[in-house]
């Protein structure tokens, strides 16, 4: 299997000159084969934690929040990145049927809002216990995958890939994303939806036009630029906005 | 229980100078007490048809397709309106749950989806029979009934009614919009979002703005000023644009 990038995240952050105190990587089978290149990192850092999580499931994630919790012991959260995400090829207003949008919808936009809910606890405990004024991923953020495919007024420009289930929930996504800056601004969470750029992952794959390295360091280098004034917004891995 | 906007279209449409040839009227239950006036309307008017219709059941979807076509003996279907429509009043980001996010979806994105689909036989022979240019609601469209509350740009202005749900449903819907305008062009079919407004209905509650009558004035007003210049685009009752 290609390189996800959800992994590169992982490995990127373990290797920048001031690792996060602990990384939190969840995947649905931690014990499974896709999860071993995760377990040798986990076996030579020991701030990476592998979380088992099913966005799907929502007692899962509720369990997820719990362990995360018990080793953080006291400590808040700063930063809950969504990258989980499915994506039928296929899916033309032909082709696409009920499971199949409910299925995209269950994991690329209810997901997040519950996963936002049961972290909401550890992230405004960060919020409260920065010093910081204003909004930032250093205080607490939530950042939520998302793609220019799910704006509405780009895709004439990209119909060339009708994925109406893709569409449709990424659209609902970037919705969300705005309710939870609006929600959680009061609580001093910032909330930003970030497209990774066309990535050559299994979703994306090898005609993509970038390497999920460079795809990946555009999204990390964002992330320390935003401020109150991006929360609500849809960015790419450059920082540029992308309208509704 | 008050009015609801699909019983008011059907009366205007009815009492209009030049009333369609047939109105097909779905509801989820012709013989019961909600249904009593649309069967007192039909009992006037042959051309108001009943049709039996749960758009959250796919299979339901076709069989009432199946209705309309023998109705119709061989004639196309020139507006196909998607009215049906759900809100969870309370869900806000601390309440929205799975399930509540998933009803809201089927109902309000997946059905619109599906009616589409199985009435685009009918609506592209009406696109073949007509000889008018471009297109129109007089030679084949689909109107998807949305709302301001699932623009998310105008979320900020709105959001005194957090509605999680809902919002994202209509995000979604106002994305399959755009998909089918793109979709459907060339088959001759016109795709339009409206927003009624905020409405005297159930679901509007008596606090709202316009009562069903005037909204419903409005949206047929739009009808016949639309062309192909409004496909993929959300306006309201007015005619006015609304960005994503
Ligand atoms: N690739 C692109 O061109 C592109 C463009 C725009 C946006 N995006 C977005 O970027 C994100 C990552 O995509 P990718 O390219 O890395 O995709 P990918 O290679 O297909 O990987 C999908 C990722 O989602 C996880 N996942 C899927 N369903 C899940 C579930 N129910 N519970 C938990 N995890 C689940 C997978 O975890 P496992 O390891 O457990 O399988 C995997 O990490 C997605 O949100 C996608 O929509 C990608
Ligand atoms: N009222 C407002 O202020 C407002 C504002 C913006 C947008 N809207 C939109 O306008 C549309 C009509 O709303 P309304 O105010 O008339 O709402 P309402 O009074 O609550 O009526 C809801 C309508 O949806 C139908 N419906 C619900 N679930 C259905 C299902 N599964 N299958 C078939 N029909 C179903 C109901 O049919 P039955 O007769 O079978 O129960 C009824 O006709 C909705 O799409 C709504 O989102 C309303």
């Amino acid at each position: 299997a290609a390189m996800a990038v959800a992994r590169t995240l992982v490995k990127q952050l373990l290797g920048s000159p001031r690792p996060p105190a602990w990384i939190f990587a969840t995947c649905r089978d931690p014990e499974g084969p896709r999860a071993q290149e995760l377990r040798d990192l986990a076996s030579k850092h020991p701030n990476l934690v592998l979380v088992k999580l099913d966005v799907e499931n929502p007692s899962a994630i509720t369990d997820a929040a719990k362990v995360v919790e018990g080793k953080l012991n006291g400590m808040g959260l700063n930063l809950l990145i969504n990258n989980a995400g499915v994506y039928t090829p296929t899916a033309s207003l032909d082709t696409a049927d009920a499971e199949d949008m409910v299925r995209a919808y269950r994991t690329n936009a209810v997901g997040p809002m519950l996963m936002a809910q049961a972290f909401l606890p550890l992230l405004k405990k960060a919020a409260q216990e920065s010093k910081e004024k204003g909004l930032s991923c250093s205080k607490a953020a939530i950042i939520n995958i998302s793609t220019v495919l799910g704006s509405i007024k780009k895709t004439p420009d990209s119909f060339f890939k009708p994925v109406i289930s893709y569409r449709c929930s990424k659209a609902a996504l970037n919705m969300l994303t705005m309710c939870q800056a609006l929600t959680y601004k009061e609580s001093g969470i910032l909330c930003v939806a970030l497209h990774p750029g066309w990535v050559k992952t299994d979703m994306g794959s090898q005609e993509a036009d970038l390497t999920v390295d460079t795809s990946v360091r555009g999204l990390l280098s964002v992330l320390p630029i935003l401020s109150e004034k991006h929360s609500g917004t849809l960015l790419n891995w450059e920082g540029k906005a992308i309208p509704w």
